[in-house]
């Protein structure tokens, strides 16, 4: 967090901190491409994954806290609540504009490239329709990449394992910065419309929660966008409220599904829940689709250019009747055993070609620009040349659509194909995403789609889904997900045809479950979220039956996918679960480092010394006579309280209690916890040689109600403690008398695995 | 828990306590009609309330603990997952049948009294006709309230405040056991089809969490049907998740809706949750959906006797075009609004008629069955009477249902009038509850009820539901709230009729949502259960915006109307957050009583006279020289451990550790928590007078990692660790040295602000 770092970050040489080094210590060691023998994990440049800093979700009783919360008057109290409701309203209106506009300029720039490429095709102009279509694509995708590496190298990525992590209480640098949200909203539109593999909808999600921290953090001070209202936020706390609403305005508004937004963030993105949370995010959430209803029906009367059909508006597949018997049942079990396998599979693969981006991305800007154009070209190639190993098939003759269709979306696409005849696989690759799962899940069509074409189009987006993520833009993965898995179930379902009575279109929509369950590993709310899409509650049954199948057969094999993203970005991740060997430990079994103390006054140069040359964020203070009979623990002060502290200058010649002249003199509101890199630094301090001898009395900013463990407090519960209460710093206490009052402070990297099986390499094999 | 109280309860004779006295005390003080002033509760009789016991969610790290978990094998570890999701499925699998066998019954029970009271309407044996239907329901209303009132008290009501309180940690007497179970399925089958303004869907709710309960105690002891495969599940945790899943399971079996029973048990009943909880929720549910379907399919072939389209069907809204423009949405917020008013207004009228009613209960069954049957004999005055106030309607032409319809469901009921015409009122009237709510909710029949009609269902519905709710019988308020809700909603909805497009079976609809949101305050998971009882999604933002309004308008006046029950019954329910003026207090300030520690190696005969003599469920336990150099907390050792061990004898002369012994001579399973009521009792113990002064090793079975706080921890704070951890005991430890090692201990009742307000009276006006 410190200046020198955030410069070396933005001029692109990037270090890398993570694990043991991570928190509470002297940030020293660039260990990039040091591999880890214990947990082989390796930080990623990209890289969302450094600097980090846990954020603290205790109260700070201190002296402080309680002065104010004294004069806190009823008005006040109302003013906060009301101004909780009002951010999450804020925060619902600007997802869903932004959702929409996504949708919008997705539509119109596809949709122009599309109607350029097919038009020249019509023409037989095959090779100029190639260039076309490859020109638009690496002209968008060279844009969404340059804005990326650039501007925002944080916004690569789906950004829900970031999100992820800071709802963990993991900060990572920029992160949710104005600029980061700034490239994902135009990066996201660009590599959309670029034709690439990738889906918007973990963009939207990291955009929803870039615009909640954005409004949380009271604005952005760099663009001199700042509210002095906001000041009532400036705790982790609300700020990870409105974080949470902030990624299920997003799932809310990429998917248009309203409840599967509030039950993302509750199953995949949360880590701390409450009640109130539940009303709050559903709040937000009914805002955005209200949004999104309003806008589709202005679009409705052609006002928005070429958006029409395609992006917001759901899959219906209601049309087609549910009834099932047994052989559908096996056909549902068979497509939820291969989501499971395939989506392993995937996640295995996308482990290992992040590995390998890693290392080409670590070469720069330039290098990032280039693999992204490589990917983009490879993209455009088999898009064009894959349907030429179609045959043209005849036209149905008991359609209601135009076929062969030469407008942007529509089934049949007439490619290089003669008259009244179509191509099925230009159907599935020259469209947009949308369009082209629109076509997969469609009803009552059952032969539309060739056997070899279906087989052959799985094949493509499956590879290029897994080398696309992790390339220097912004890329979801539920939209490569459900074109594979779509398209592998409505294989199954052709193949199935003969003994099942369940419409293809079912299929595929069962194949897309499968495989989301096989790769992301959530349940509830991704069934909520295909119910939302596809409008039709029957299917429930089957779609919690496959999501089941396929996510118990994944986790056999490996994590979901963006557990797997949050280590290997090396974020010190919390599980909500203790490790079974932490049962052989106690809590003093991993306290490190040298402990560093203070007195409840002070001299000013040991604080100005302790401050310089360690990197904790937290230090006990031990009151000792005469201001206690013996040495005791008085509580526990944060280094930014300190620097704001001492920036006040209320010291004193001698050691003397002055708690109530800094209650007078100094505002709450500036030691309220400012953005992420930004409140008082170590360098902003001008204290002068005679003050380093002085005093300062540190009780009015000492938390006096630490959450403390005994020492010999088992250490699996302590990690139950830590993580359920959301914790930055836990302090550890001696359990027999005649030592000092205070063994030593565990933080969230004592707990990583990585740091207790760097102390103790054998206790994963014990018992 | 003890013989006394158990044999006490079972003769009628019912003693309450709760609150102060309610846990680790000595049970002395009946407070059953003692009002208390500072919270003006008072414990209902019938009484599910009392005695209570806390449960408790810790890992006992003692070490036996640690020998049983070093032992465990990897193949006992996967067959304890593997009963977990057995467990699951045998609870999904139980309440589904439950839940369908409930359907048919209540179809053909109410559907022969309906069919004979109209046949005898047909040939106008008018006053033979209310003889047949308020005989009928007399008889049912009798059966259901003499099982009631003699073999479960506990069984009244709706079941879900006592889930709830379990869920929160508080296991009420006989709350979950087989004789509740029983009464609960079968008086509810006989109070629904004894036409009372009742629903099935509380009931369900606690006959899946009762199910949940019996399977996970291993069965019943006192019928003789025990597993011994089943001890493994011998702790509250385990307990809590099956009990988690047998909530969702009954709201999914009574409702059809999967996904709103999980949200359900997420929002209402849980007070503690995790991710993998969701996934087993949802498993349960899914498997009651996939029951239900099975035996719905089952009778559509016409094997179930009267049961058709009744019951368990949705009602299926979405025939009806949702278009909305301004004034529709002005009507949806006034009906939030009203919704609200009327809600809050319902629950100060519950709980005022709760109150009555507590006292008209205590004078024993016989008052209890004769209230029951005052209030049928009301209910079948109202249903047979009010109808003739209608006015006769003519048939409508345009109809494909017959008119008038003699038939057991549909939506005209000739009732009194002549050929070719129908009474509305009689229709809504003389139906199930189901029936009648299918027909409110019935779409493009606009003019099919009066203004007038709908007037007088609505008032007399929700003086009845009020009036109902509380007397002996199982009464769901699901649908009293629904029919109301749903009467009032069409009434808006005609008087709305020249101004909106909304059809007015979608009024009725929000009608009912309102009203539910105003009662319950619930919002996801109410929307989500009315979406999938509707089949409709695109009612989404409006459903969320009126379900919002009514429960904010609501919230303005009193709470939900299950925490309001939970309140009154006495059940010391803790809420997620501290109240405001526990920030004034220290940990210290409200440990109350005498503090009763062992030595590490104790006396058997101090040991039996703790025992005796108090209440406490926990002792602490002093390691003193010359087992340790100054006196030290060692841990914390449980009343049910103390007595398991005791009861092994394994007591030596001189005091020294024989921990190895105990490890090998007393079988973990013996330690493991028996059900509610069960496990060694004090009696069951033989102590001879010599062994009096025997000494026993504590140390096998000493937690020696509870939680600690120091005394001068922010009480507030201290109650956000007990409930976010879910404890039982949280030890205080001094701040400072030289004083004994502990200086009490914490229990649930002394967070409660019962107790707190008691010890400080003026601590409420202090900001």
């Amino acid at each position: 967090m410190d200046q020198e770092n955030k410069v070396a970050n933005e001029e692109g040489d990037i270090e890398c901190y993570y694990g043991k080094d991570m928190e509470d210590r002297i940030y020293s060691q660039p260990l990039l491409t040091k591999r880890h023998n214990t947990t082989s994990q390796i930080a990623i440049v990209g890289a969302n994954a450094c600097p980090v800093e846990s954020l603290d979700y205790e109260i700070i009783e201190n002296e402080l806290f309680k002065q104010d919360w004294r004069s806190r008057r009823t008005i006040q109290i109302f003013q906060y609540v009301l101004l909780k409701w009002a951010f999450a309203l804020i925060i619902g209106l600007g997802t869903g504009l932004v959702g929409i506009f996504n949708n919008i300029a997705v539509e119109n720039i596809s949709g122009f490239k599309l109607l350029m490429t097919t038009k020249l095709m019509l023409e037989h102009k095959y090779y100029k329709a190639f260039a076309a279509l490859a020109g638009c694509n690496l002209a968008l995708a060279a844009a969404a990449a340059a804005l990326c590496a650039y501007i925002a190298p944080a916004a690569a990525g789906s950004g829900i394992p970031e999100v992820k992590a800071y709802l963990n209480g993991v900060d990572a640098h920029s992160i949710l910065a104005p600029s980061t949200l700034f490239v994902k909203i135009f990066g996201s539109i660009l590599c959309v419309s670029a034709g690439f593999v990738v889906g918007k909808e973990g963009p939207m999600v990291h955009t929803g929660a870039c615009i909640a921290s954005l409004i949380g953090q009271g604005g952005s001070r760099k663009y001199h966008l700042t509210w002095r209202w906001l000041r009532y936020f400036k705790n982790d706390r609300d700020r990870r409220d409105l974080i949470t609403c902030g990624a299920a305005a997003g799932v809310a508004s990429a998917f248009r599904a309203p409840v599967g937004g509030v039950l993302f963030a509750l199953e995949e993105a949360a880590s701390w829940w409450r009640s109130a949370l539940l009303w709050r995010t559903f709040f937000t959430t009914a805002v955005v689709a209200i949004v999104l209803r309003a806008f589709i029906q202005l679009c409705s009367t052609g006002t928005c250019g070429l958006f029409g059909e395609g992006g917001l508006i759901m899959y219906d597949v209601s049309a087609a009747k549910v009834a099932y018997s047994v052989p559908d049942i096996l056909a549902v079990i068979l497509l939820g055993v291969i989501g499971g396998i395939f989506g392993s599979l995937y996640n295995y693969l996308v482990d290992k070609v992040l590995r390998t981006y890693s290392i080409i991305n670590e070469k720069g800007p330039a290098v990032k620009i280039l693999l992204v154009v490589t990917i983009s070209l490879l993209t455009s190639i088999c898009s064009y040349g894959l349907p030429w190993f179609a045959t043209c098939i005849p036209c149905p003759i008991d359609t209601t659509e135009s076929c062969p269709n030469t407008d942007l979306s529509g089934n049949y696409k007439s490619f290089q194909c003669p008259p009244n005849h179509y191509n099925d696989l230009a159907s599935l690759f020259l469209n947009t995403n949308d369009d082209a799962i629109r076509n997969l899940l469609s009803t009552s069509t059952t032969k539309e789609f060739h056997i070899s074409s279906l087989f052959i189009f799985f094949i493509a987006i499956y590879c290029l889904g897994v080398i696309t993520y992790g390339i220097a833009i912004p890329s979801g993965l539920f939209i490569p997900v459900i074109l594979a898995g779509a398209g592998y179930g409505r294989l199954i379902g052709r193949l199935f045809d003969p003994i099942t009575k369940l419409d293809v279109g079912l299929f595929a929509l069962l194949g897309a479950a499968s495989f989301l369950g096989g790769t992301m590993r959530m349940t509830v709310s991704l069934c909520v979220i295909l119910l939302e899409l596809t409008n039709d509650l029957l299917l429930l049954p089957l779609v919690m039956l496959v999501l089941l199948i396929s996510k118990t057969v994944g986790d056999m094999f490996n994590h979901g996918v963006y557990d797997q993203i949050v280590k290997l970005k090396g974020l010190p991740y919390m599980e909500a679960h203790a490790e079974p060997y932490m049962k052989h430990l106690v809590a003093r079994d991993v306290v490190s480092g040298p402990l560093i103390t203070f007195s409840g006054v002070e001299k000013v140069g040991n604080i100005l010394h302790a401050l310089k040359t360690t990197g904790h964020n937290g230090f006990p203070v031990i009151d000792e006579p005469p201001f206690a009979d013996a040495p005791e623990l008085c509580g526990l002060v944060l280094r930014s309280h300190l620097l704001v502290l001492l920036k006040g200058k209320i010291f004193s010649r001698d050691r003397a209690l002055s708690g109530d002249e800094v209650v007078r003199r100094i505002s709450k509101f500036d030691f309220a916890k400012a953005g992420s890199g930004k409140g008082v630094k170590l360098e902003d301090l001008d204290i002068k040689d005679e003050e380093m001898d002085m005093y300062v009395d540190l009780h009015p900013i000492t938390n006096t109600s630490p959450y403390t463990v005994v020492e010999t407090m088992s250490l699996a519960k302590a990690a139950v403690l830590f993580r359920q209460l959301g914790l930055r710093h836990m302090c550890v206490v001696p359990k027999s008398q005649g030592r000092p009052p205070i063994v030593g402070i565990l933080t969230r990297h004592d707990f990583l695995p990585e740091h207790i099986l760097g102390l103790y390499p054998h206790i994963r094999l014990r018992k």
